[in-house]
């Protein structure tokens, strides 16, 4: 029996787990993201002492997820500075030489939600997380999309509601992409403190999820996928996915003539299965895969 | 030695070229897109009087690509009333059995351009044609983007640009699109007439700058494109490129650090190097691929 580690590396949590290649779950650890000095060493212990044939990773970005590059499976400029060039995945496989594999956290959840979640079976997909940020993976034809660098969906470029009082959001580099208008803190912004206890009805939210369907819909005319899977902190709000969908099927304007965002939208825009597991069950998948190349 | 036919179908024109399998042009014919009962019977004469062994084609419109669709191959809700529900593949090909493939014009062209054009050997790329419409294709990892229907980034939604005496654009099914803001027939409707006889230093063109490169921000965010190829009449300006090329990266802010948008701009969004047959390489592309995953 083989065992796989895997490594969900978010910025307040690191998730590791351990994985038989039936997919069972042997062993299961979190630490709090600390100084890489402290928290790396930590992780690389467990792993050592897991004895893990292979290990894949799914981390926050940005990555250098080009194998060709000097430095492949670094953590690259990410605004968490002490973690900014971090070598995440070299550090944990050193030169054991095991099979590895390294990915965005939110690549790792469209590929789990694809491979056993929302979007089980199908080979176009994307993931959204909407949480402190925005985040997101795409599964094109099967295929991870990496490219120039990977996805960076929350940075898409969208327009202002007319009822936006904020309609620049609070990203610090873009003036109206999706994080600074549609994430937890925009949202926070808009309404002058936590959204939290607001009603469902409250107009906020009708501009939040103009903002997600414009996404949905600039996703939809690029990659097309089979469906969207949206999760993170703002999603809990169940309410948002009727009003999300209705818009989305009103800004489409009938233009995409394919039964699932016409008829099927209710199973289109969904949540995802394997909350709060996609991005660990995704870095199992990717460390199993990688022990299958090599085989 | 095999014959392999190409289709590029336009809404205008049809381009039927028949190639060796070393890509050596050996016939190549033109016919106006008339009726599909005048036009289909004419190019499936000519296909058939050069004894074709394999036929790839690149359409307009949008088309059902699912092989295991009863409606595979056919043009689906085309405004060209007239091409609506044509069953294009199965029409040219009959029951010949030989190895056949379809696509768009724009997934084709965006083929060719990354096997022998100005993507060569990427596996990443992005296909846009500004013109009458605006259609794009994208390849990802080396595989045409298909997913629900397939690409349809000319109706991406774009925000209005503050100098726009017509920001809901000229679109039919959008407001607001890139097509309606940015197509041949939008700059024309925001100049009062034909717009090809405009300086290059017309206020016009910053303002079909700020939309293409709107779409190029958003293309290089979703599906991280190793190179852009901006096709089409619109692109026939050359002064159009030094202008989205700027302000596409003054939109991006600096977030995507990758050399190929920092520091060599010049070189990522790019005209077509095998204008104007892109599409018709592409098109034999498709047929040799059909052909060679038949052997």
């Amino acid at each position: 029996m083989r065992r796989i580690g895997a490594l969900e590396a978010g910025g307040t949590k690191m998730v590791l787990g351990v994985y038989n290649d039936q997919g069972e779950e042997l062993a299961r650890h979190t630490l709090p993201t600390l100084a890489p000095e402290e928290t790396v060493p930590a992780m690389k212990a467990f792993f050592d002492a897991q004895h893990i044939d292979a290990l894949g990773i799914g981390s926050f970005g940005p990555l250098d997820l080009h194998p060709e590059s000097p430095t492949y499976g670094y953590i690259t400029s990410t605004p968490k500075l002490k973690w900014r060039n971090v070598p995440l995945l070299h550090s944990l496989v050193g030169d054991s030489g095991i099979p590895c594999a390294i990915d965005t956290d939110v690549n790792a959840a469209v590929l789990a939600e694809a491979e056993c979640g929302a979007a089980k079976g199908m080979k176009d997909a994307v993931y959204l997380t909407i949480g402190t940020g925005i985040g997101g993976g795409v599964l094109s034809g099967g295929n991870l999309v990496h490219g120039i660098l990977h996805p960076e969906l929350g940075h898409m470029l969208l327009r202002p509601h007319p009822d936006d009082p904020n309609p620049k959001g609070v990203c610090p580099y873009h003036n109206g992409c999706g994080e600074g208008l549609a994430a937890g803190p925009a949202i926070g912004a808009r309404v002058g403190g936590d959204a939290k206890n607001l009603p469902d009805d409250h107009p906020t939210f009708i501009i939040e999820a103009d903002y997600l369907a414009q996404m949905c819909v600039n996703l939809i005319l690029t990659v097309s996928p089979q469906r969207i899977i949206l999760g993170g902190g703002v999603m809990q709000r169940q309410a948002l996915f009727p009003l999300i969908r209705r818009r989305t099927q009103e800004l489409l304007g009938g233009y995409v003539q394919s039964p699932a965002v016409l008829e099927h939208m209710d199973e289109y825009i969904v949540p995802p299965a394997l909350f709060p597991v996609s991005g660990l069950v995704g870095a199992y998948l990717l460390g199993k895969r990688a022990l299958e190349a090599e085989k």
